[in-house]
């Protein structure tokens, strides 16, 4: 793909600009053009075109003088702007005219290339035309000189490249790399869990979508998978408890990278405006006159959304590391959270307890340098193996797949450098898949994710020896590993295998309705 | 509070009404302003302006006829209207003419009575004007046929005499009356916990208000005590763990009573309008190319706010027993959750650990027969006193207070009739409260409520043997049990009972900064 630039621009200066600061500013455009916007090309590059020039000639006002710049990719225009600002200075101070200020008076970038079909140019605020003919995108701008300093041409040209990575790419579909297939296992039942555990007592659909209350029943077979996760994984490894928030503030995901993408998936938070009890007392009034609560006004007199809802688990860790370097020794630190729900917006309707939008994980995370990263997430997979093949004896696989954070944020290539160690290469996802007889599918019931740098860049963490840091992360859900070992094994609890059975012990059958 | 009602309404016809039918209409209004009005009226009431009645001559249009009603409190001037409904069909049918519509032109109340200053009229769609004067509240209202069938102006009158009730005693504060104080203990600090446990890097504020990242042993503390929760109440008095959701739609708040008035105080949750992701894909975009989140244009995305985050932390639980009788075997039943966080929108700042937006909760909660339910608490408050007794040592008190749900519905009186057991006079709150020396508050860090059959009401749950179903819950919070604890005994484990710190054992300094 092959950029360009052009930009009008407006200089305005403290008072006239006399016949000599003409010919001074004239000469400081030649210079400009032959030598400063050259600075920093790469050396093989010698056509101008490629570079920011200012093109034509200025036109003059009285206060005033308007300029057009154009480029290639090299010096683009508005770097070229801020290098001339500050060339302008001492040479029209000497003439006594201050700059006052720039206005942008267009801006236009082509973009020209392959094109796929399914490509959309971005809609966005400051784009105030696009148009795509013959292999080449026109995207002109409204931007300011504080948008131009904020990079906003040269990111709005690289989002044009991954949307055209997107369309070229994106119908492909997830990378899937099958690593290890377990043998055939016991089965017990071909039923659908859910209908089962429902006809049973041992849930029952709650109010909101995706959203299941658990008897006593449910959650014994829950902490059972918690206490053999303690037991074998977390507890022999040595990951210790934490407690990571459960709302999540956009600055979380700003840099956690779900920024770029989540948005069709969360459960978004909304703060109220006010405390006081008499801005809200005509909605309260309002539900104890009509039996209905006033969401119309309610949505007037709230903010935000501030964030949403827990989504992936690890994100809020974050902040408590955040600007931090790390002691050499007290890495590998290995950590995990179970304090709360995750919330993810599915497709409507009512599903299984394999499909929720509320559900319940114990999500595990390391971090340290590369090599103890990859080495930890080896060590976890081990772990997982003996679990699902000696004590839940699930009929299981897991594969290598695309890293689930690109899709989460609609990326296509995480564009990671090969690493030294070699452990570049093990960046990505391991999904955990468990066989349903009764749907003959298999479920992603976990996953296990080395995500390099990512997110100790992202919240500026470091390491004392100046080694990257990377991180790691897993995330056992709940509601999966039932939904798994419940299609396979079914609800009566003698065809559990005794690694299970024994932990649950009798089933509490607590409620009794007639 | 005196309240009469005045009320003109058209009554449309199939066809033109003949003199014949005119004469049979008029002998109907006097018949029902002498005897259907008067059923129900109880005995002493002999002044006709005490009830409904159709006063004045009926006004006839060629197909329509419009009469005025005027009530006080019995037969009041809606139901006096629909009882005339009733009778008009059969009595107009004879004469070939059957009810099409019936408008209501204009509908006025008013209240005599006692108010208070500080009484405000209700700001609500339906009151197109309001005036207090001289003792005389008057409430011109825009009313439906079907807003007089939802009986909006019973409920209007019983929010001004509630209103009222608030006014006169709203200010007067909670009623507290003490039961128990603890003896002096022995106090090893007279520190703020919260800024403690900061300097020793076991919490770390993170992004949102009120909200903190535990480290390790911030958790080794919580774990404890929810181990001697476990062990000491939970497990003896053999209460069963379910899992309660933590995303409460409105439909919960409405049966709870929580949607009285709970709005200043909770997080909002609201759900994209669509998972279509091109739907929102330029929100992405707007990230990639500015650094920001675009929160206005997202706000236009979202729908609801379907209900909030988990406030109280019962109420979503009852669902699971909507609708159904319990055997009488399996009751009493004993339950608690402690799977997921509590969200109150505190007022702002960064607060201490005790007063926090984001809190973890274990939620008890037991239903029965009124006798059972009040034996429960009554046991429970016996087991907490041996804990703060006898294992963490603390420096505390307990209080009868005004039950908390009718602070957060703001109400003042459950009206709750005297039971026959004599349960009745037990509704209400015991808030647990432990001295902090380094303020010389008392904060309260748990209590015990009887709800009395509010819940099982609200959500229609029986018992077999037709007894009411009552209930009581329990809120043990893990950072104020921690705010207490750390405020008299330090964070020096040395100086803990052994009864905590053999449980924390030592503590995990996982993470060193440099």
């Amino acid at each position: 793909m092959r950029s360009h630039f052009e930009m009008n621009a407006t200089l305005q200066f403290s008072g006239e600009i006399t016949t000599e600061a003409q010919a001074a500013l004239k000469k400081l455009i030649e210079d400009s053009n032959r030598v400063h916007f050259w600075k920093g090309v790469p050396k093989g590059v010698t056509d101008p075109a490629e570079i920011g020039q200012i093109t034509g000639i200025p036109q003059f006002g009285k206060n005033s003088v308007d300029l057009s710049f154009s480029s290639g990719p090299y010096t683009r225009v508005h770097d070229a702007l801020f290098r001339f600002r500050k060339q302008v200075a001492p040479v029209m101070g000497r003439h006594r005219l201050g700059l006052r200020g720039i206005e942008v008076n267009g801006y236009r970038i082509t973009v020209s290339g392959d094109f796929p079909e399914g490509f959309h140019s971005p809609r966005l605020p400051f784009i105030r035309e696009s148009s795509l003919e013959d292999g080449t995108l026109t995207l002109v701008l409204d931007v300011s000189e504080s948008d131009l300093e904020n990079k906003i041409p040269d990111r709005l040209v690289r989002l044009v490249e991954e949307k055209v990575q997107a369309a070229t790419y994106g119908g492909k579909g997830e990378h899937w790399d099958l690593v290890f297939e377990s043998g055939k296992k016991p089965r017990y039942s071909d039923a659908d869990p859910t209908a089962e555990m429902v006809k049973r007592g041992w849930i029952k659909h709650s109010s909101a979508r995706g959203q299941w209350i658990h008897g006593p029943q449910s959650v014994q077979l829950f902490r059972a998978f918690e206490k053999i996760v303690l037991d074998e994984i977390i507890g022999p490894m040595g990951f210790s408890e934490m407690i990571f928030p459960k709302l999540v503030p956009w600055d979380v995901w700003k840099r956690s990278g779900h920024a770029k993408g989540v948005y069709p998936e969360i459960y978004y938070v909304c703060t109220p405006k006010t405390r006081d009890p008499s801005f809200w007392e005509d909605i309260g009034d309002y539900f104890k006159v009509t039996g209905e609560v006033w969401v119309e006004e309610i949505k007037k007199r709230i903010d935000g959304p501030i964030g949403g809802l827990c989504y992936a688990q690890c994100p809020p860790f974050w902040p408590f590391l955040q600007g931090e370097t790390l002691a050499n020794d007290c890495l590998p630190a290995r950590i995990f959270d179970r304090s709360g729900t995750s919330h993810r917006y599915e497709s409507g309707g009512i599903h299984g307890i394999e499909r929720v939008d509320e559900f319940h994980r114990i999500e595990v995370l390391w971090l340290g340098t590369a090599e103890q990263t990859v080495q930890i997430a080896d060590d976890l997979h081990e772990a997982y193996r003996h679990v699902f093949e000696d004590i839940l004896e699930l009929e299981w696989r897991c594969a290598r797949v695309t890293p689930w954070f690109m899709a989460q944020e609609g990326m296509i290539d995480t564009g990671e450098p090969g690493q030294e160690c070699g452990c570049g290469a093990r960046i990505g996802t391991m999904d955990y898949e468990a066989f349903l007889p009764y749907s003959s599918n298999w479920l992603e019931f976990q996953n296990v994710s080395i995500n390099g740098d990512k997110y100790p860049k992202g919240f500026s963490v470091k390491i004392q020896s100046g080694a990257d840091c990377w991180s790691g992360c897993s995330g056992i859900g709940l509601e999966r590993w039932t939904a798994a070992f419940l299609a396979q094994k079914g609800l009566d609890i003698e065809n559990w295998p005794s690694g299970v059975a024994e932990i649950v012990g009798e089933l509490n059958e607590l409620f009794k309705f007639l």
